[in-house]
């Protein structure tokens, strides 16, 4: 039984998220009707990452078994095909053909994702739905440095859902780099770990916006890191700025 | 009669371009409605450059006039309030009081554009109607290289379209240089002049592609430059592809 690695892209705009539910539209369940639109195998492909309505991917991971074995590439125009006849904003950038023991979620070592800020007076155009637009200049410089408190091994209890489902609120946060694009001038956050809690990124990413703005300093994330406490957090920034990047394995 | 200059960005994916038409919607015409909207006037907004149907901008500029005088600021963001209750896909990034012999069009020393080609085989979603996709890798150094035999002052009869409304078909082209942008990998062109032809960027565009591509060589876009001849031209790339950046004055 021949498994795939899937490389994904998609807009989460449209939808109500990485994960199959009952109703509203996900990428896991476009993803797994491509599959039975290309070979009639109803299958469950395994993500590297859940991500929440509203949130990008420019290289999710995902594993699934098929009964006969195809080309690799067949798999990945076969599938972009059935996407795009069902007018789902998701597309496979690479299908390859893995070990039996890969596993998406749980071979992951690394996790990388980006959180993108505008600020600007005007509306978006051109990157709708794209980045989190902030009407005011932020302090990029400010972030970064407030950042750095946040890396490292802590109790994250302050920076994740109270729906959060893991078990334990401890994670090694590797990387939190705020800067701002040479080019475009938007404000990027990027942020890497093994492994994140639910709503983490945008919890670190609305927080790291009051420092920017001058509203809080860097001991005020540090007061609230140490609170554990999740009415402690700054805010929660918006879906749309949030791209899950890659995965090393 | 004050007059000010607006800084543009639009989405120019569903629109019939720039310029107001009867019928079709127009980038010219939404924001000449939201000038109606906001102050009650019925006036002719200048461009400095008409893009066609698809094509989008960062940096379009215009001029007009109103009879009273309002903070720019206060101009901006009516003109923004209106555009986006008409559901359009343009944005004021910024409004500024000028002289009253400024003309948009006429006192444009230099336009700058850019042309995105994306290659890769999985259909675009991040970026749908924001570049043109080619499915297989391009040879970015050979179409500089060949792009460079274009800049100079030419006669680009073989560039422009037969629809081209200028009377002489000699431009100064200033740059024309081709990139592969290390982040993304997109192809880009750049392209500067004081004005263009009607669809010289996209023909250079399509041209150089088959540059990329192996299909013509250097000496291949000499020898359809100097045929002056529209049919020498190689291909014209799709709309979705290009941005007017910004304008000199």
């Amino acid at each position: 039984m021949p498994r795939y690695r899937l490389t994904i892209e998609y807009d989460g705009t449209r939808y109500a998220g990485w994960q199959r539910q009952a109703g509203p539209r996900s990428i896991q369940g476009a993803i797994e009707a491509a599959i039975l639109g290309f070979c009639g195998e109803t299958v469950t492909i395994q993500g590297a990452g859940r991500t929440d309505a509203g949130v990008h991917a420019r290289g999710q991971v995902a594993h699934l078994d098929l009964s006969k074995t195809w080309a690799a590439d067949t798999v990945r125009d076969a599938l972009n095909a059935h996407l795009r006849m069902a007018g789902d904003d998701v597309a496979i950038l690479e299908a390859a053909e893995t070990a039996p023991d890969f596993d998406a979620r749980f071979s992951a070592l690394k996790r990388h994702y980006l959180y993108r800020i505008v600020c600007r007076p005007a509306p978006l155009v051109l990157e709708k739905n794209r980045a989190w637009l902030v009407r005011r200049a932020l302090d990029a410089e400010a972030m970064h440095a407030a950042a750095q408190i946040l890396v490292g091994r802590h109790d994250f209890t302050t920076f994740r859902s109270i729906q959060c489902q893991a078990k334990s609120p401890v994670r090694t946060l590797d990387r939190l780099d705020v800067a701002r694009h040479p080019e475009s001038g938007a404000i990027e956050i990027r942020a890497s770990a093994q492994s994140f809690l639910h709503n983490q990124i945008r919890s670190f990413a609305g927080t790291l916006k009051l420092v920017g703005e001058g509203r809080w300093t860097a001991e005020d994330v540090a007061s609230a890191l140490a609170a554990r406490d999740r009415k402690a957090c700054g805010t929660v920034a918006p879906p749309e700025g949030l791209y899950f990047l890659s995965v090393d394995y």
